[in-house]
C-alpha cells in the first residue's frame, strides 16, 4: 500500500516521530514521541481543466518538472480556499492566461500510485489567444490529429484527451468519466 | 482565503516554521527557518455512500466527535493507497457492515471553510442487516418523510439526501452533483 512516510519531525513540537498504530486505527501513523500528536496523511487532488476552441484542444507545454517540456492540460493542485472548480480555473488562468468559459465536471481519476485525484472541467475558450505563465513553454491549441501523444505529460491527460474525443464523435454529450490509472 | 497554518515545525528536520510567500509563488506556505523545505497544505477528501434498500436510505448514528449523536451517511477521509470508491466502501464497510453494491459518483461537494471536498457514490444494499463499527452507535434505515434532518451531521449529507429524493421523484436517473457548501 502506498504510504507517504515524510514526517521524521513533529510539525507541533518538533519531536521525533514514529510511524505507529494507534490503539483505535488500523494503519501506521506518523505520531510524536514527545506529545503524541497524530498526524494523517492523505490523497491530494490535482484539478485542471479540458478547454476547447472549435475542434481544438489547448494544451501547455511544461517550463518545470516533473515532465519539463512535456505537453499537459492546464492543471496543478487544488489550494485551500477555494473550490475544485475555482482551482481548476486558476490553474488555466496560471498555465495558459487562457480565457474561457467553465462547463461540467467531466473525469475524476484516481492515481493510487503517488496518491492524487486528478479532476478535471470541461471548458470552451472565449478566445484562441493566450499568455501563458512562467510554469508554460508554450500554450497551443490541437486538433486531434495532431496531439502529441507521445509528448504528454501525464497518464491523466492522455485518458482525458482520448475520452473528450471518443464522446465528440459519439455525439451524446459529455457525462462525468471516473478511472483509475496506474 | 482559509489558511491551515498547522506547522510550527518542520516535519523533515525539526527547525522552526516561518509562513513566507516564496520567490515563485502567490500565498504564504510553511516553511523551515533552518533547511528552508516548503510544506504544503492542500484540501483534503471525505469519501462516502448513499446506501439505498428499495425505498429507505442508510444513516448511521455517530459514536464519535464531531457531532457524536448526531446521524450521518458513512463517510470518512480517503486514505493513501486507495481509489476514491474504495475508500467510500471501505467507510461503509467500517461505519455500518452494510454489503452493498456500489454505483456511480453521484455528488462532489466543496466545502471550502474547512478545506474538505465530499465526495459521495451512490450504493444497494444487499441485505437490511448491519453490523456497525466502534464509530457507530447505531445503523438504520429511514423513509424520507422519517429521515432526522433537525439530527444530520454534516450539511453534505443533508444536500446529498434532498438531491437523491428530488431525484427519484423525477425519476430520471442520478447524474453527478456538484455544489458548494457553505
Amino acid at each position: 500500500m502506498f504510504q507517504a512516510r515524510r514526517f521524521q519531525h513533529c510539525p507541533t513540537c518538533g519531536g521525533l516521530i514514529d510511524y505507529r498504530i494507534p490503539a483505535d486505527d488500523n494503519r501506521p501513523r506518523a505520531t510524536c514521541t514527545v506529545c503524541g500528536t497524530i498526524h494523517y496523511e492523505n490523497p491530494l487532488n490535482v484539478v485542471g481543466t479540458l478547454p476547447v476552441w472549435n475542434d481544438q484542444v489547448l494544451l501547455c507545454r511544461r517550463a518545470i518538472e516533473p515532465r519539463l517540456g512535456k505537453w499537459t492540460l492546464p492543471a496543478g493542485f487544488m489550494e485551500l480556499g477555494e473550490t475544485v472548480a475555482e482551482g481548476a480555473a486558476r490553474e488555466t488562468d496560471e498555465e495558459a492566461g487562457a480565457r474561457f468559459e467553465l462547463h461540467n465536471l467531466y473525469c475524476v481519476m484516481n492515481v493510487v500510485r503517488v496518491g492524487q485525484v486528478h479532476l478535471f472541467y470541461r471548458a470552451t475558450l472565449l478566445s484562441p489567444e493566450f499568455n501563458p505563465g512562467p510554469e508554460t513553454l508554450e500554450a497551443k491549441l490541437f486538433h486531434e490529429h495532431e496531439v502529441p501523444w507521445d509528448e504528454l505529460a501525464f497518464h491523466t491527460v492522455r485518458e482525458t484527451l482520448q475520452r473528450f474525443f471518443d464522446d465528440r464523435r459519439r455525439g451524446e454529450g459529455y457525462p462525468l468519466h471516473t478511472a483509475d490509472i496506474d
